[in-house]
Order: C-alpha cells, then structure tokens, then sequence
C-alpha cells in the first residue's frame, strides 16, 4: 500500500503541535494494494490465446441480427442460421487497441464525476435483485418505494459512487419501469445514473431523460458516459438481443457499457478457473469487439462475474476461494488486455449474518487486491442477488468505508512519530488524556456506522442486539436525514413532461 | 498470488482427461500473496530510528532485576532505583544481527513440525480468553473441560499448526493450571504446544513435562524449539517480571518466544499510527535484545497486536482501517529488521454475528497481506478476546481453511483450459454432465465448513438459521469424531506421574 498524499490538514495553527483533521476523501478513491496474481505470466498468455481460439474456431451465438451483421462486416464469419459467430484475433486485436484505457464518467455536477483509469476504484450497490428485504418489513418482491428508498440510502454514501438498478420495482409495469427508476435516480441523486439495456426504445428514452435532466445537447451527451449499463453474455458462448442491441446502442451514444459474462464454475462454465476464465475471456473480447466495431472509442469495461456452484445443490455460492481465485486471474486478464475492469463481491447467504459478511468480504477484498476498478454489489446483496437487504446493506458500507479509509494510507511525519508524546508518559501509563492524543481524538479514526464496542454487560441491558439488528435504525436515521441534491426544477419539469407524454403514448415495450 | 506448485494429482489414468484430486496441504502454509505496505522505505527507517531514539533517550523500566543485570553486563545504562534501562542502538544491532530469521518448532511426530521462515504462513487459535461461550451453555469463566474441548477442535483442523492457551481453566488452582492444560495439550495433539510465562517454576516444569511426552534429554530440547510462548510488554515502555523471566527462561532454553507489545492507538500508544508502531517497535527490539544477550540465536519472534480504541469508550475495537494500516507497518519493521513475526486477528463484537466475521476478516486479510509468519487469534475471538466462542471458531475456520486454499493458488494446464470441454457444450448450454465436469467435481472446489447455499425457500424449512446457529452442530460433531492421537502410554504414564507427584509437594506458585 503505497502512501498516496497527506490527507490530514492543519486545523489550528495555535495548537503546539498541528491538529488532524481526518477528510478522506470517499469520492475518488486510488487503490492502495499492488493487484496480484494467481497465474504465472505464461499462464496469462495461455488463456488468452485459448480464448482467441475459442472465439476464431468455435464462435458465440449471437441472437441479433443487426449484430451478426455489423460483425461480419468487420470480417466475422457468420452462420445466419445457427447464429454461430466467428471472429479471427485480428479483429479482436483491432477492437482492443481502441478500446480506451482511461476515461471520465459525469455525473450530474462535477464533483460527482469519476475517473476510470489504472489504479482507480469505485464502488457501486449490490443490483438487479428481484426482492428487497428489511428487518421491520420482511422479505418482499422489490417496489418502487424500496427503489426510492435505496436510491437515497446509496446518495447517502459518498463511498458509493455510482447509481446502480439496486432492486427491481416489480410494482410498476415494465415498459414504464425505466421512466419511473430514471426519474428517481436523477432527481435523488447526482451520481451517474444506471440505465437498463432493455431493447432500443427505453434506452433511447433513458438517455433523452438524462440529458433533459443534464441540461445537454446530444452532442455533448456522446461526448462522454453518463450512465452505464451492464452486458451479460448469456453464457456459455450466447449473447442474447437485448444485451447485443444494447452494445450497439451504448457504443453509438458513447456511454458505458460494462461486459460481464456470468461463468459459474461448474454451470454456465469449465469447472476448472482456467477453463471458466477462458470462456469469461473469449465473451469478453467478443462482446468488446462488437461494442468498439460499432464505434471506435466506446467506453467498455472488462468483466467479470466468475464464481463455483456448490456441486451439491447446484447453487451459485460467493467468497469462496475459487472466486477469489477467478477475480484475481480476471484482473489479470483484464491488464493483459490494457482495459479496465469490473468486478463484484456479494454473497449467498440468505440473512446479514456471520456468512453473509464473510463471503461479502472475502469476495470484495479479492476484487481490491485484483486491481478491479469498479466493485459492483459492494453493499446489500443477499441470496447471491435475488435480494437486497437494507441491514446487509449498512453492515456492508462498513467494509467499503473501511475500504476507502485504507485508500488514504499513513504518513510518519514528526508529530505523528510522537517522540515527545511517548517521552510525556511514564512507564505503564496511559495516552488518553497526553495533548498528542487530545489534539486527535475527534479524527484520528474511522467512525463505525454499525460496529458496537461495548462491552458484553452494556450489550446485554441494550438488548443483546446483534449487527443486523443494529443496522435497522441505522438506514432508517440515514432516510430520515436523507437531503436531496439542489436539483433546477424546470429541467424535473421538463423531465415530467416527457414521462407524461410518453406513458399517454402507452410507454416503451421491452425487446424480446 | 504465485503459483507455487500443482497440487492435483492424477488419479486415474484411464479417464480420458486426467481426474483431480484436491489435496491441498494446510500444514504447511507458503503465502500466496506479496507483502504490501502503508508506509515509504524512508518512513520505516525514521520509524525504527524513532524506536532507537526511545531505547537509548527515554528507556524501558524493567521489573525484573536479572534482566536489568543482563542488560547492564551487555552494555545498557540502567538505573537500578527507577528500574530504567536505556539500550544503545549498537546492542540492538547485535541482538538483531543473532535472531534467527528461519527455525524449525517441533511437534510431537515430524509431520506437525513447522518451519518459520519468510513466507510461510501458520495460524493458531483464539486465545488467552477467561470465559467461554457457546450457544446452548451460554457465556461463562473458561474451565478445564472448555480447555480439553477446545483443544480437541484445535486438533480437528489441520489449518491451525500450533496450540494455544485457547481459553483460562478458572475451575483449576492456577499453581496447578500448568501440569492440567500441558497434559492436555501433549496427549491430545501432537502439535506444539503453548507455555505460559508465569514465572521460572512453572515454566520449568511445563519443559520437563514436554521432554517427557517427546521422549527427549534436555540437551535435545534446547536444539529447537519444541513449545512456545508469548512475552507481552505492559505497554508503554514497561516489562514486567513474569514476562522477563520469561523472555530469559525461553532463550536459556532455546524455546520459541514471541515478544508482542500490546500498543492500543489512544490508550496504551500513540494516537497515530507512526506513533503506536514507534513504541511497539521499540518494546520489540528491547525484547529481542534481552533474548539475544541471554542466548544468541534464541528463537524469537517480532510481533503486533496493534490496533485503535473507541474513543468514545475507551474500548479497543479490531478490523478497523487503523489496525489495518498498524498491520501492515508492522510488517515493514518486520522485514527491516530482518525478523519473522506475529500478527493478529480477530474481534470486538459480543456475538458470532457479521459484525465479527467482518473484523475477523479483515484483521486476517491485514496480516496476510502484510506477510504475518504466524497469526494468532485466527479463530473463536469474541469480545476481543475475553470470550473464547466455540461458534465462533467454526465460522472463523471457514476464512481460515479459505486462506489455506488460496495457498494452493491456480494452474492452467491444457486439461484445466478445458477447450474441448467448451466446445463440447453447445451455446446457451451447461456444463453440469460434461465429462470435464464429472471427473473432477467431487474435489474440484473447497468444501464449506458452515456456509448455506440453499435457497430462501428451504433455508426457511430448515428453520431460518443463522450461520452461528448452524455452528453449533459443526462443533459437535466434530468433537464427537475427534481421533486422539497416537501417544505413547509409557510416555503418557510418565508425564502423570511426574504431575502427581507435584501436585503432592504443593504445585508450582505463579511469580508476581
């Protein structure tokens, strides 16, 4: 962990020795560990030419024609009637050389803007999850109140830095889904906003609504992301229509579009890690190829998604050693190929108990010490996605917090190698009540959002809560004191507008 | 993470592709990842010319007379009334250039030895805990049968090498606790077993009682260490008298000490981070010297146990970005002194809830990653550290035994690229019959201790339990399968003589 910069400012330059001023910075956040590896350089180099091989003799299926087409332009060979899609290195080489390295995601106003680029990492909710969970209301499909809710949860984290389908408003019809989700996202939050890439018409739609809430031409909108949406490949070696057109749509509009091939060990995938990140790999480097052959330049993220089943119940299971495995070969894989990339933690476990935050964990630390430079379902999943839980998602803003805490590194400067404070107490004693201490106290350290430090009597006459227990008032004082962003309220009309107009138009249908 | 070698093994040569036989070796524990850092080369050597600074200008008090008189013939300046020693940076240079930075600790057969050296990896229990808990006994003072118990889990994982004083036998006169908990230890494991410092008498006899189990003279006893023990410093800058003798008894010996200063940032340190390692390190190098003097090459070993307070409550807390950051410094000083070392996890929390899987884990991952030759208190620490919780130590043990396979890392051999198996699943497919899969799921993934990966929908027919719930059984079945293992009864006969007959002369009094 290499030091980054001394974040701690003078408070008060009367004070004997400086005073700290703890102001990590959550927002843009530089990883402190050196990425590391489980492959040898060699075994890199294996995967990816057995990736290549896979995608130049046995193809991927892809579902839309529009697709195929652009591919086979691009000197693809392409069997209309099995789907099959041969792509030859060349043109994934090509694709990979103007993938870009480094680029900005904008949010809503400037300090809510994000850098993805070597080194940087940036944390995202759990998403996607069909049911929501609390503690007061149990286990329920997801609502749009829990959407709402959640969006303002995760506004509420710096330490979250982009917007994410946290949990799916089975309340609202689906072709008036992404008016209601946008108009939330953009109204609650000024973080880039996640847009669903459900077919052409909604996703155009979604864009038309963050630039009227943006204040921006079309031009200025391809210009740079501002939203992201995530591709999965419908392992293995399948790439479905609404995720291909959404490549195409992404790429044409300059806006993020995240690869991530689902490869369960042992399910949609080899069971062994190398056989799974092959396939991870080539589906990958075919979903980037399509998205770059559509518009040179296009931002896209690597990624991965790569964990085992237990080979008992078939389940996917997370955090397990195997996953950590996979994500640190993936981030390999990712720089092997110059690209940023995404990754995830989460967990299986059906409750916030002591597996839940394990595997949370396990899987998350793996995603840092891999180089990932988006971590998605950072906080809340549960059920390995199928829930969201509002306490699994404060006891997870612990580890990432924690995590971001770790991003500002430490310094040795004079004061703080505390000679004289050392020399100030005898043998034995204590530094509570030293000036070295007093001048500190309030901000030396990170303060725990869920952690209880009291001891097992105290903890008892409060009710012998345990963490999960806890972590219900702690979202329910987080929505209370929820402040919404200073929002011009002409655009939300004219944001109001357009929904208006566009529902009295009967709404936009998914693609099948 | 570098691969270190294949551990699969061909199992059947008839198969068409090789079958795998997960085998990994969790005795003998190389870590897989390369050591990271929070701080500069230049901040670690002001840190240790800070430690320097404090030995020579302010001293260490030393309660022990033969210690102050060792340190005095070796050179020191000491004040026999004040009971202040102040050691010169070229005695620390001397003691640091004899310790030994690679050693062999024996067991009781050659396959539970343990080599010390740069990377390896050893983990052993939560302890030094006065209560015990579990869930259908409750919390209550530790006791013999708790000890036995315990160490009988301890024997059940081959994950944790070494035994420890896991938890206080209360119900046992503490000058008869010796004879009761080493009996235990040796007839019960042949893991090395752990000492207490409690004094020249005690220690003294616990020797004897090992030489007699390992069927050894003295002259062979003081060739390796076969037994270890750790030396805290009553922090700041003070040793008291158990703890010298004991750092004198270990080096006449040649048994394994491990010097660990007990540096809370705010309470017992410095509030900075810079600050708490400054003093820890110079608690250290007075330890070492002291070894060392007394017999040059003794086995010791530099340690931390870090970490910061609630300063709200003045309770130490564990896993927090602060004991990350001390973790990993220490692991600097470490190898700047040349020295393996000790390091730390586990957690604050009351209960076996995430809150302590979460500091547990991350404290573990901190001294992973900061290259810990040993971790103590890997498992079952609750309350940091005044309950041992046998619910605990199960879920512990599943990050445990994660950690152990990951040190088996991956490989990508032609069979485990799996391109045949790829093109043998058509798109959209699964890889559940495949040949590839079938010859190698039963091994292929790390089988979990405690984690559920069953769906909400039978999770909740099985009574909705929390991973602390289903612990409990874990534990008792293992405590109900539980293999003694092969002990010499001459031997075994030998050691309860010896105890009873001093236990007839009164035991052995504990050294104030």
């Amino acid at each position: 962990m290499a030091r980054r910069s001394n974040r701690r400012t003078r408070r008060s330059e009367s004070a004997e020795l400086p005073q700290a001023s703890r102001t990590v910075d959550y927002h843009n956040l530089i990883n402190p560990f050196t990425p590391q590896t489980v492959f040898s350089n060699d075994e890199v180099e294996a995967l990816h030419q057995n990736a290549l091989r896979i995608l130049e003799e046995l193809g991927i299926k892809i579902l839309l024609p529009a697709a195929r087409e652009r591919l086979k332009k691009a000197g693809a060979l392409v069997d209309h009637d099995t789907f099959m899609v041969r792509i030859g290195r060349e043109i994934v080489a090509q694709a990979l050389a103007s993938a870009p390295a480094e680029f900005k995601i904008c949010g809503g106003i400037g300090d809510k803007d994000l850098l993805v680029a070597p080194g940087r990492l940036i944390f995202k909710s759990g998403a996607g999850c069909p049911h929501a969970f609390d503690r007061e209301r149990g286990r329920r499909p997801g609502t749009l109140k829990d959407f709402e809710e959640l969006i303002k949860l995760t506004e509420s984290f710096d330490a979250l830095q982009l917007l994410g389908a946290i949990v799916e408003p089975q309340d609202i019809a689906i072709h008036e889904r992404h008016y209601r989700t946008a108009r939330i996202q953009l109204s609650l939050s000024h973080k880039a906003p996640w847009v669903y890439a459900r077919g052409n018409n909604q996703v155009t739609e979604c864009f038309e609504m963050i630039r009227i809430m943006r204040g921006i031409s079309i031009e200025e909108f391809k210009q740079s992301p501002y939203c992201s949406t995530v591709v999965n490949t419908n392992s293995p070696r399948q790439l479905d229509r609404p995720m291909a057109q959404g490549i195409i749509d992404f790429a044409l509009a300059g806006q993020l579009c995240i690869i991530t091939p689902f490869c369960l060990l042992g399910a949609m995938a080899p069971i062994t890690v190398a056989g799974a990140l092959s396939l991870q790999h080539a589906e990958n480097l075919a979903g980037i190829t399509l998205s770059q052959i559509t518009k040179q330049g296009a931002p896209v993220l690597y990624g991965s998604f790569a964990s085992n089943v237990d080979m008992r119940s078939g389940s996917p299971t997370f955090g397990t050693p195997e996953q950590v495995k996979a994500t640190l070969g993936s981030g390999q894989l990712a720089r092997h190929v110059g690209l940023p990339w995404r990754s995830s933690s989460g967990s299986g476990s059906n409750i916030a108990d002591a597996q839940g935050a394990h595997e949370t964990d396990m899987s998350a630390w793996a995603a840092v010490l891999a180089g990932a430079n988006l971590m998605i379902h950072s906080a809340g999943w549960l059920e390995g996605g199928l829930t969201l839980g509002y306490e699994k998602m404060i006891i997870d803003m612990e580890m990432v917090q924690s995590f971001a805490e770790l991003c500002g590194g430490a310094t040795a400067n004079e004061a703080e190698l505390a000679f004289e404070a050392i020399a100030d107490v005898e043998p034995g004693g204590h530094f509570f009540a030293t000036q070295h201490t007093m001048d500190r106290y309030r901000t030396a350290f990170y303060e725990p959002l869920v952690a209880d430090s009291s001891n097992f009597g105290q903890w008892q006459e409060a009710g012998s809560l345990t963490a999960d227990q806890r972590a219900t008032s702690v979202w329910q004082k987080r929505l209370e004191t929820y402040t919404p962003p200073d929002i011009d309220p002409a655009r939300l009309d004219e944001l109001d507008a357009f929904i208006c107009n566009r529902i009295a138009e009967g709404g936009a249908p998914l693609m099948d």
